[in-house]
């Protein structure tokens, strides 16, 4: 990405209030330690410090490229002797301004370490350095018959998604990033190296710091390797399209398919505007109403028989041109709009940016938030396309705005408090998927309440005690925090 | 219980170094609030200083009986105000000296919170006080399709299922304690009410307090509502019994069926010294060998096709005796065994208690940890039968001994110290589903190392800075805190 590219196509970001630039002292001890894996170049550093979300790049004042978790573990250590900030950096795919240094510091680039450690078919886990992306991690996997079911949008790298709990289009089936971690090797903030678990699939020993780290987007600590399950390869695997008169039936063909207990590869919803924009930009002309994208798997009379059962629910609701194959092109073919929603949809206004709310409710309000949010949109003068993952209850607008329009911003900006406030109204959370980052942090106390967000403060001080791991994320600024130079 | 029932068949436990007893003004104040609900009945404390484990009783000084969040919270308030330990306790049914008050105090009672407060069929979830048990939150879902899966050995509560993060005979298709908790009501150390997360099925909002007070044996907060995730009533259940030549083919046959993603609702092992004891206990003659019971279920097809495909596994590890159903009065039969099991396994020596170890290792290491647990059993010189759920990789050792001779007290101690030093050696963990307690603090340090054991601990001083919150349970007593009355 080109410094013209992202200074032209972001939004303004929050100015840090003071800058925790590293001293000399420090900066020489960590190129007597890594030599040319620490940069100061000007490229380096502003790529480190953008993200996909709306903000403008703040970059860090340095890029250390670690190869090893006792290499994180001596430069945190010296950047905690120092009280300077360090920022993990996986492939910079965050979208809420995870990896902006918003207080200076050190961005410490764990890519180099992409090596999978492990494969243990017969404990159907594998580990990795946290540097290794769910496609890398996948393709190591070939062959065992074995794959990882987390899917984000990105090829995100395994120490981002843990540090986000991510998840993707088949949560619904194999859970999020935080189901499938099952311990994690992890630098504290003072430079110490842990495991979090062992490698059971199970544990009631102790506090549960697995989960702590996970998602706790490295303000905690600094993910080095990643175990993770993996899942058996279906032996079949069917698609199925079919649309809706509105989503409200939709979204209850889906719920009413959960309640029966069929398992659900995958049910993912467009809304009519995405479906036009798939028409313009592929040229097809599939049906510009609400549209669920379902996937089966298992044996193959399962997979019959899940089809079935869904084609019958769907036809209660009004479901019509219900389509679906196990052949793999048929397949490719007919899950092609949604795999192209998020480029049509940018398509849709060109130059635009997306501005992705991340709404996370009940499944029992999922139908009436949605219907209030399309009329909330309907107001709004910019086009808003709507996808979700609707047997998890979550959804995405993708607010499409010019970031160099002010009103515009300001406007998708408000859209996003609404949308948080909505879900948190719901029932639900302001964000299922992406995280919090700079960009959610009044809505974490929406959400959660004074109470519980100082006792997120507490551990946040009790684990980081000189605020250095990525600060200024999260939570809010920690109040007495010792920041000893 | 009886006291002398009690004070006849358990060991000694460790003696407080300092007892923290409640001041005149904090009963007075108590008293005030409860009324006839505080008691300082020296049967009703017994009974509340014991559990299901070998340790002796530890009473606590006075058992307050709540009947609301906001009454647990005025207690704990005045818990904290006086820095006075403050118990939590649901049915007594922990089985590692969890709820012995080591340093007196008030153990709090939530058994009359036992309020189902919500059914929603269409979250697929339900929410109810902490002290509704299993079994009668499975009879309230009647009739709706769904039931809450988790199914420790005890009718416990959800508050003391969450505190363990317990798990049961269904883990490998449904998930423990932890997978199966979306939200959670607790009253803070400092009397303060938080909600832990939204009901969303998922969420990336800040760090995960659920996890964290999930397993946390009430030692950083009490939990008083809890809101569980539901699961569709499977239409086709079947049962099926098989025996095998050793050990190693009972587990390899279990983890190929995992491998195949058959997605076993049950796998659960017997060894051989079990089935003896079943035999002698209800008169049956089944083959005293290494027994795996197994439960499917699905759709019909589904059933049929996971029994000739295990059927098949089973055959090919030297598995006779294959038998299975799908009728009730049938499938009742074939578990009968394993539902037996412990009962029957106390018979094996009249008058015993056992002293239950719970390794839990990555399924790739279950057969290995098995054998060599083997070889100590049989050096032991005590009747030790053992189960497992094979598809966790978690097995208990049941080490009969009587309690009033001091030489198999030591016996038993000793065999659970190496039985957890091995779990630790094989990759797991010395604790898969009953927790840490009084007895496994000091495996836990084994386990996690110094630093992490060190973080745990930071975040108990942080949440109970005067350490009220079930006191030298879990985590070594914290340094630094505040221990002010």
């Amino acid at each position: 990405m080109s410094e013209a590219a992202v200074t032209m196509h972001t939004a303004p970001s929050p100015r840090p209030a003071t800058r925790r630039s590293p001293p000399a002292a420090l900066l020489a001890a960590l190129h007597e330690l890594l030599g040319q894996r620490l940069t100061q170049s000007a490229a380096e550093c502003l790529q480190h410090g953008s993200d996909e979300s709306h903000f403008a790049p703040q970059p860090p004042d340095a890029v250390a490229y670690a190869e090893s978790t006792e290499e994180v573990a001596r430069i945190v250590g010296l950047c905690h002797a120092h009280a300077t900030p360090v920022i993990a950096f996986g492939v910079g795919s965050s979208v809420e301004g995870h990896i902006l240094a918003v207080q200076g510091g050190i961005c410490l680039d764990l890519s180099r370490m992409s090596a999978v450690l492990a494969i243990e078919p017969d404990n159907l886990t594998a580990t990795a350095q946290a540097g290794v992306t769910r496609l890398a991690l996948n393709a190591a996997l070939a062959g065992t018959g074995l794959f990882f079911s987390v899917d984000p949008g990105a090829d995100a790298s395994l120490g981002g998604m843990v540090a986000t709990a991510a998840s993707g289009t088949n949560t619904v089936r194999y859970g999020t990033m935080r189901e499938n971690t099952v311990s994690l090797t992890v630098v504290t903030a003072e430079g110490k190296v842990i495991r979090t678990a062992s490698h059971a699939r199970k544990s009631s020993a102790g506090y549960n710091l697995t989960q702590l780290f996970a998602g706790s987007e490295g303000t905690l600590g600094i993910v080095t390797e990643v175990t993770v399950r993996l899942h058996p390869q279906p032996e079949c695997v069917a698609a199925a399209v079919v649309n809706f008169p509105d989503l409200h039936a939709a979204v209850r063909s889906v719920i009413q398919a959960i309640q029966m207990g069929v398992p659900l590869a995958r049910a993912e919803l467009l809304d009519a505007l995405s479906i036009r924009a798939i028409n313009a930009h592929s040229k097809t002309c599939h049906k510009e109403a609400p549209t669920v994208f379902f996937e089966f798997c298992g044996g193959r009379s399962q997979v019959d028989e899940q089809a079935a059962t869904v084609a019958e629910i769907a036809g209660e609701y009004g479901g019509g041109g219900f389509a679906w194959s196990t052949l793999p092109e048929e397949r490719s073919r007919l899950w092609q709009p949604r795999h192209h929603a998020y480029f049509a949809a940018l398509q849709l206004k060109p130059g635009c940016r997306s501005s992705t709310t991340d709404a996370c409710v009940p499944l029992a309000r999922l139908g009436d938030c949605m219907a209030e949010t399309l009329d909330d949109i309907a107001t709004l003068g910019l086009p808003v396309p709507v996808l979700g993952h609707v047997g998890d209850g979550n959804f995405h607008c993708l607010v499409l705005m010019d970031p160099g329009r002010p009103e515009e911003v300001a406007q998708a900006e408000a859209f996003s408090a609404r949308m948080a406030a909505r879900a948190i109204r719901f029932g639900g959370t302001c964000t299922g998927e992406h995280g919090v980052g700079l960009h959610k942090k009044a809505y974490l106390l929406q959400e959660h309440g004074e109470d519980a967000v100082e006792l997120m403060a507490r551990i946040k001080r009790a684990l980081d005690p000189r605020d250095i791991l990525n600060p200024g994320k999260v939570v809010p600024v920690p109040r007495g925090a010792e920041r000893v130079v």
